[in-house]
């Protein structure tokens, strides 16, 4: 298993929902019309409160300033595993999991601040050029596995609806274009300023990436409705995962250790796991051959 | 032959070339999205001043005020002419020829004033509610053939690119989605800002239009090998056509007469031809069964 870093300097952003009509024009350029732009590293995320938008400088360019548009102030770099056969030969888990004691512990135990964008194709890590010395106004993840005793017990959301994580050859990605353009550009309408209630039984929720060439979406399976059957694949047909969002309040950048106290229970049990974060969230996305409830449990005696 | 007035109320309105990003939302939400829109009459025409964009209330309702959008004071009502098979059979021309005689003189004499919209299916004689008596920073063309020995002579300038006027299944309108979005949204760059050169051989000129569920595409050569081959759809395979652009500066709104000039000619000598005015100019897409040099002289003849 090697750990590489990527040649791409990443930008994290953040767009209202108020916003987005503003930015639906660059955002449409960075998602389909790739022989307009050099952008090689663009990910999309709608959750309730906003879009977040990662980005390399070339498709950051895009992005005029503006009220709508936060931009988080340093640059992150990808971290990517490159698993070289051998190695976690023992774990059938997927995603973070594979990850958790090899990388996000270490960094954690290095107190390196991470970000992470889990897509079908793999698991990025990102980390910030800037360390963890960020301003206050802007959100990241913090690991910081020393303070673990002192570490906050954030509360979780589970909402009932459940995910699949797909992707498709980019030469369709034409051929779903109206659909993706509908959901992603016009779905929002009528729960426009839904407030994040914690009690919740529905997320919004929608990831979109495009990265070196590859596309991977998440999404829920009322939006998986909407799409052609025969583009979407996945990797074991069917297969659905539930989200547990962390965070009650969005997170602050003074904390550290979320994304460790998340993936290592779940590594010590060997359940699959995506981890999304975005501008103000952490989402994980867990395998559903394990129980909510036991999730539950192991999450709550992790972080208490 | 009969002349009716469709049940639309429309709005005659042109974005700035530097606008058009911001109306980016909406206006894909108008082509695209037909299960989110109301709007059942939408055209949108790309010149080298603006895009002229004609669509009914429901429609012009997603169009926010701004500084980038000026809007034609008074609703128009749109009159298509349909055949009933035995009128007009002497003549095998078609477009604005077919109804110069019938319709566009008689209007003229009435001093109605018209906006044409010529589409592959049919051609739209928009007629303004509020007749001649239009505020003077707005644009439309006003026919007065009674005033034809004061007619102003206006250059006309004939491109060199051809074009061809096609449409296609409004089913197979999502397959070509991610090409007509380049086309009309991101295209322009190279050129922004370009003046309009009397002497210009090159002409950039896109219209596409949602009517009542039928599309139709007026597109040149270079735009035409962007899009799959087996899609869109022509009378006559290869079909191309030439443009007569009419007026030199935009056309004033207290001058009558020019559609009626150009078509009565036409008319005259049986030439097929297409028109379409925009905010700014006239277009009459002439055949190319007639040579150009001979279309010159028969429109030199009728303004002179």
């Amino acid at each position: 298993m090697d750990l590489h870093i990527l040649d791409h300097r990443l930008r994290v952003t953040s767009i209202s929902k108020t916003g987005l009509e503003q930015y639906t024009h660059p955002l449409i350029k960075l998602i389909f019309l790739r022989n307009r732009t050099r952008c090689k590293f663009f990910s999309l995320t709608e959750t309730p409160e906003n879009y977040t938008v990662v980005l390399d400088e070339e498709g950051f360019k895009e992005l005029q300033p503006s009220a709508h548009l936060q931009v988080e102030g340093s640059t992150w770099l990808p971290l990517n595993v490159v698993s070289n056969g051998n190695a976690s030969s023992s774990s059938q888990a997927v995603g973070v999991t594979k990850i958790a004691k090899s990388v996000i512990a270490p960094l954690a135990e290095q107190h390196v601040s991470v970000f992470m964008l889990s897509t079908y194709q793999t698991d990025f890590i990102l980390v910030s050029e800037s360390g963890v010395s960020l301003p206050l106004y802007y959100v990241c993840v913090c690991v910081c596995v020393c303070s673990v005793p002192h570490a906050t017990v954030h509360p979780v959301l589970i909402p009932e609806n459940q995910f699949c994580v797909m992707s498709l050859d980019p030469d369709t990605l034409p051929a779903i274009a109206t659909t993706l353009i509908d959901v992603l550009f016009y779905s929002n309408s009528p729960k426009e300023g839904a407030s994040v209630d914690q009690d919740m039984e529905y997320i919004k929720f929608f990831s979109f990436s495009l990265i070196d060439g590859y596309v991977s979406l998440v999404m829920d399976t009322e939006a998986q409705r909407q799409f052609p059957t025969d583009l979407l694949f996945t990797s074991s047909s069917g297969e659905l995962w539930r989200m547990v969002r962390i965070g009650g309040q969005p997170l602050g950048f003074d904390e550290c250790g979320i994304v460790a106290q998340i993936s290592q229970p779940l590594a010590d049990s060997d359940i699959s796991a995506y981890y999304i974060s975005t501008f103000s969230f952490d989402h994980a996305l867990v395998s559903p051959f394990f129980s909510l409830f036991d999730t539950q449990n192991i999450l709550a005696l992790s972080i208490s």
